[in-house]
């Protein structure tokens, strides 16, 4: 079954960062910054408590690629990203993709990528660029 | 005690890429792509074998930042990003991270980034914006 | 040393189950259903927050076989589950075991096993087929 | 929008189970057999090496239902399980899901759920029995 795609359909995921999230996150990347994993120290900077990794929300856009926009098959090619406000643990973050351009000859895609905080407050924005599956 | 920046100073941080870390990287993220989690699909692929999330080398990137240069306390405003190259589970990436362009008036410095693998090739290029610690 | 069975023999283990026990959960098995790992979605479900995977509360029961009766060695051959109440992230649970049938010439236990949560409330009954250990 | 279910529907997910899987399995549940965990234990066992736990394939069915058939608002009533066959680390296990019977005015569905390996051996069977999401 061929997938069709078109400019501006979008697809997005849900979830509520959790403590482990950024913890794990932490451990995996070695990015231990104290502003992600002590509460002491973070209780003295702008954002007065731990803020999870902005890296972590990213990964949220990645499975908005690699599982629903263009999905399995896709080959990423890169990614934009500003971290416009902090993801708090406990927030939960919507991250979509909408097509922004369609090169079907090439087999290239291009989609702005946003992540949004339960309030609709945007934390990132960027762009991605994908190679289309296969199929 | 204040930490002195330039232009062109650099710091890197290396890690050997487990099965583990892909596999927690997936189910933090949701991002189980087949590409990333199923070995008998990933045959089937370009890549021949499973293969990392360009997310988890982003990763390493934002420990150099946080851990390193400019360090903690530092405030990550964006990145760019070109996954060049496949991560293969094993690999063993570099991440580097060399600052490009100061503003100590205005706290702002941007930082070409690069991950490398055990073979010296080039799996990842990018830049980095971020706000200098205030100490 | 050779262990003995009879009829009406228990063991039970118990576990506060945490935030991290159901999203590692989530990320192992990919189930990453909203109920699980998005707060907001759960507000508007008939249980208004995030509730425990029920297959996490047959891995407790997995845990009484395998470590305790009838323990190391057990053949898991088969388990009903029934899953009677949600789980909260936070609630203990208790997973028991008891022997109901034992064919000592076979090898061959049916255990029944039940889970209660720290109120005694049972949110899963069923019952667990196995062959015992040959020591 | 309204998801419509017939009899025969069927849906599945597929994942190679890691060492990583098995062990943090282990380290939710608290089961930590040797046969999972042990590897000098398990040469002298009848599989000869440690095998994952039964409990994890049944968390990929839990994954087919909480995601794709019936999917997200589902709610989990019980399920059977048959261990026929050891699941070992590096295997790729399909499980999958086919709607039995349908009581659409109940809102009740039966699934039959099969757990194969890469090679097409039958690992779980077994039935799951649920509620269908109201939307």
């Amino acid at each position: 079954m061929s997938r069709t795609y078109e400019v501006g359909q979008s697809a997005s995921v849900s979830k509520t960062i959790s403590e482990s999230d950024v913890y794990l996150f932490a451990g995996i990347t070695g990015d231990m910054n104290p502003a992600h994993t002590n509460e002491e120290y973070a209780k003295n900077t702008r954002f007065k408590t731990r803020i999870a990794h902005g890296m972590l929300s990213a990964g949220l856009i990645s499975a908005v690629l690699g599982m629903h926009l263009p999905g399995p098959g896709t080959i990423y090619m890169g990614q934009t990203l500003k971290f416009l406000a902090p993801v708090h643990i406990g927030d939960t973050i919507t991250a979509t993709a909408e097509i922004k351009t369609l090169d079907l000859e090439r087999g290239r895609v291009t989609l702005t990528t946003t992540c949004t905080n339960q309030d609709g407050a945007v934390v990132t924005t960027g762009e991605a660029m994908a190679l289309l599956p296969r199929d």
